[in-house]
């Protein structure tokens, strides 16, 4: 089985394929331009820029939207996860987290997909707490100063096997997997 | 002539009645759900709004959309003003400009209006710096850090009549206000 995942982010379409790789189901990009609403969720998000891939016609293509919820920040940066890494980025969100005793927060993962016109959407959360210091190399984004609950080491410090079997976005893809090996 | 304002926050509303009343143009708040696409400048947001409103027959409505662009972290909050403001505040922007030498700012505001089924975007700016605390009670959302350049006190230290002479919003309505002159 195959499906189209609309992004142009690299690191997004190797986690997918990598998740989805176990379920036999093959990712191909899709270089589609797709609508960005904005929304205090990224459910809402994903969900109406796959309705409008359906209203395209783009059967079985995925789109995926992420955000990292801080809570000491009221969720900040949430949606705007990516326009904040670009601006502010990691040494922004340490100077905000500078002398905050609650270092709580999630990772949000909501894949959208169009299928046989109507839109399904799947949610993944990683919750953890937000590290002292950048830590390193892998993933993309905010993952150096992210260290999921239980563990010592940032989502930068995993290999991709490891972060996708306990990501945010591991855990929407997966959800996604076993409900297209029903649909299929 | 009588146009309508497409937003539910009600200090907008009222600067633009503000300017516009000089021109004889009567603004109507309309509360109408409007689309709000993700991107880096304002201009693009309003523009998108306005056209769905033209593609539903919602003739001579304005979109106003804002943002305040603070040079040191590269724009930000920018178009997400309103969502940082909700979660951050004025305590998160101080706290990222604490230290920074560089405090100049600008406020930037898109109006786009749609009439006779085609949409204009008038852009209005004002620029300053941010100021080291709050300082006024009037206006609304960043206006109490906000310093108008050659000015010593903050848009939120100012009448409705003051800022709107100066400020980004009335810059973009009386853009307005002059083309629908015209366009009458």
């Amino acid at each position: 089985m195959r499906i189209y995942l609309a992004t142009s982010n690299k690191h997004k379409l190797a986690e997918a394929r990598h998740v989805l790789s176990k379920y036999s189901i093959e990712v191909e990009q899709k270089q589609v331009k797709k609508l960005e609403v904005q929304a205090d969720d990224v459910e809402r998000i994903a969900e109406e820029a796959a309705k409008r891939l359906c209203e395209q016609g783009e059967d079985l293509t995925v789109v995926e939207d992420a955000g990292l919820y801080i809570n000491a920040l009221n969720g900040f940066p949430g949606p705007y996860s990516e326009y904040v890494y670009k601006t502010l980025g990691i040494p922004g969100i340490l100077k905000l987290m500078d002398g905050v005793a609650d270092r709580s927060a999630y990772f949000k993962s909501a894949v959208a997909v169009c299928a046989g016109s109507s839109v399904r959407v799947f949610v993944g959360i990683a919750e953890g707490n937000i590290a002292e210091e950048p830590r390193g190399s892998g993933g993309f984004g905010f993952d150096p100063i992210f260290i999921p609950l239980g563990l010592n080491k940032t989502f930068a410090e995993m290999t991709l096997e490891e972060k996708g079997e306990i990501s945010h976005r591991g855990r929407a893809f997966k959800a996604l997997a076993e409900w297209l090996k029903k649909y299929k």
